[in-house]
């Protein structure tokens, strides 16, 4: 059976963790110089466990492993801003790991037949777009997305950055899915679920498709003293109206674990002596039910319709439809059989309410994904982290998934 | 009976706006190149006509006349970004035209003693803080406000700007209060009340008190996946909540002529992905009762207590209270008999909803307002106009009412 060795991963989280410290956690965003360090170091211990180590042309960073039969595994090194160490990192780690344990089997065993490639997706978190080294691995990149992507807080073009950090002149890496029998990605859960149950190990059902609005209410923008209220068409008042009712009515609708989120709105031209004229408002929800997700929208749309009936402003919305992505069956099996063996009673199914590449992944190979908890709950956060013992074990259950996908 | 010239007025009106023509408007900021040559071709038509013109160490225009009773007369001349050529402009160019008016009456009868003063004071639109240039001519300024004050967008120090203005050398002009019966100042009325109601001269009765709230909800930010719809507290929300409600619920307690604003509401950190932990809300409301306004504060309070003990954010504000200008009744009562002779039936009594340099006069000297109508209603904005006759005629019935407040 194979085994990893607890120490080693510690210590490979610390050492990465250094890479952009930020009091209890790191600060690395997707190409800043701690990044491109971090992408350097990585390279450098894929490279120490054997595999044959590469950073393409977009960031992505490869480590090939020479064994005939192989899964795929790996999750993203770069943080939001001010995050946790664990964000990520506790994938690709685990994948480190994971390769170096088949690696020391085969010394012994069969390991020698099987093992994993590793990555670490660029940009997961989306700093110049959505998932684009896994999609870009993946082929799925439209022909001039990467020209057109810049970043979302200041405007740099992707290419410039990539320019900036060495890295345009390298070929792209892309996906040879013959290679694979899988793809598996471990990752920290993000929310309060385990914890909140006592439990150590989620298996992952499905990742939740994400809707995402892009809200915008225009009315009459007028003097904030000399217009009667009678008259106002107030486009600031129409979107928190919006907002209320979205909140108080998608209950009614929802599914048991559905989200949503109004994360920004913004009135111009925002000062108090102006009635706005125009609002915009950014909106999501999330479920792993298509039905759902289709219900939330019929609500979300009826009540955009019955306030621009009331007037007196008008509201109208784009909508970019994420699809949910449901993990592989029978990787699920495999992985509560390993949960069953190693984590007795601290395992639980449950859907991933955060986007992975790993839902990337499962359009081109059988996917699966495992949490470990999330202390508190908090994550995108530097107080963000998960006990030693729950790193360890998850890793382990991890590892016995896989070397039972390899020996099926 | 003092005559003023009607085309003299509209030719002066019509060359002030060509400096900074912006479309049908102008864009004239404080400070600005096309301000400072607006200040210049203002002394310069102050002179002109008969007065002893000044421009001051804070950017006032004064022209100083040698009658020996006096009532002061002005406004002022920047204005809102992209804007209309009459607010403010409008009310100073009569003084110029009083001044005219007088001093040719002079050269037949009573004219050689009396007369007016003419100012135009800077930065009424605040850019760079609140009714500086008034305060400063009526020694209302804080020892430290000039260091501290900056520009309310890009943060130029005031002081920064007045040196690159050419001014920060120039002494202060103060007023003498003994030299003067009164302060008068007319405007466009920028609500839509005059032209709703088929009249051309409103006889203000005093301007509202307007109290201005800076609000903050705090919550926790957190990951807008996988944090539960039960345990989030999100400020975003929790403001809107509030927005609704008290738009909701102060018709309630609010005056006929009440008006309430909120301009501002802005999120952190403010993207789709991520649970607001904080927001931030700009929210003002105005009436001339200082019953009112304690009524509406009230229940802004009351809505705020009670959505606090719901929770599960914590709302908390800080206040500004300018209270309300009441203009001297001996003066409306002048007005409105001047009125009465020049344009009856064509007058109303109503308050000013907006702000204006008579409100800090009316704390130093007994003060007046006359306002012409706004095409519908436009305001800060380029396509702000008032009809030709409509602007001759208010001039006539400010003309007479000076004249009758000088003669008393």
């Amino acid at each position: 059976m194979v085994e990893i060795v607890a120490e080693r991963l510690l210590q490979d989280l610390q050492a990465l963790s250094r890479i952009g410290q930020y009091k209890t956690g790191v600060h690395r965003p997707t190409f800043s110089p701690a990044d491109m360090e971090a992408r350097a170091w990585l390279r450098a211990r894929l490279a120490d466990a054997g595999l044959d180590a590469r950073i393409d042309g977009i960031g992505n960073v490869l480590g090939y492993c020479a064994a005939p039969k192989r899964v795929l595994v790996g999750s993203h090194i770069e943080l939001q801003p001010y995050a946790g160490r664990l964000d990520g990192a506790l994938g690709v780690l685990y994948g480190i790991e994971l390769a170096r344990a088949f690696r020391d089997m085969g010394k012994s065993s069969m390991g020698q037949n099987i093992g994993v490639d590793v990555g670490a997706w660029v940009d997961e978190e989306g700093y110049y777009g959505t998932k684009l080294g896994s999609r870009s691995f993946c082929d799925q990149l439209a022909a001039d997305e990467l020209s057109r992507s810049r970043h979302r807080d200041d405007g740099t073009p992707m290419l410039a950055a990539l320019r900036e950090a060495g890295l345009a002149e390298l070929p792209h890496e892309k996906i040879d899915v013959s290679r694979y029998v899988a793809y598996c990605e471990a990752h920290i859960e993000q929310g309060d679920w385990l914890e909140a149950n006592s439990l150590s190990i989620g298996v992952v059902t499905g990742i939740v498709g994400t809707w995402i609005f892009r809200i915008k209410a225009t009315g009459v923008q007028n003097h904030a003293g000399t217009t009667r209220m009678a008259i106002r068409k107030d486009a600031g008042l129409a979107l928190c109206r919006l907002a209320v009712a979205i909140n108080d009515e998608l209950p009614d609708v929802a599914g048991e674990r559905s989200v949503w989120t109004t994360g920004r709105l913004e009135m111009f031209p925002g000062v108090y002596t102006i009635i706005p004229g125009s609002a915009k408002m950014d909106f999501q929800f999330r479920d792993t039910e298509p039905d759902v997700l289709q219900r939330m929208h019929d609500r979300v749309d009826e009540i955009i319709k019955r306030l621009n009936t009331a007037g007196p402003c008008h509201i109208e919305y784009t909508i970019e439809k994420g699809a949910p992505a449901p993990m592989a069956p029978h990787l699920q099996t495999k992985m509560l059989a390993a949960a069953e063996e190693i984590a007795p009673g601290l395992y639980t199914r449950m859907p991933s309410a955060a986007g992975h590449d790993a839902s990337i992944f499962s359009s081109v190979l059988p996917s699966a994904m495992l949490f470990v908890p999330s202390i508190g709950g908090i994550s995108h956060h530097f107080d963000e982290d998960t006990k030693p013992e729950d790193i360890v074990l998850g890793c382990r259950v991890f590892a016995r998934t896989i070397e039972s996908v390899l020996s099926a």
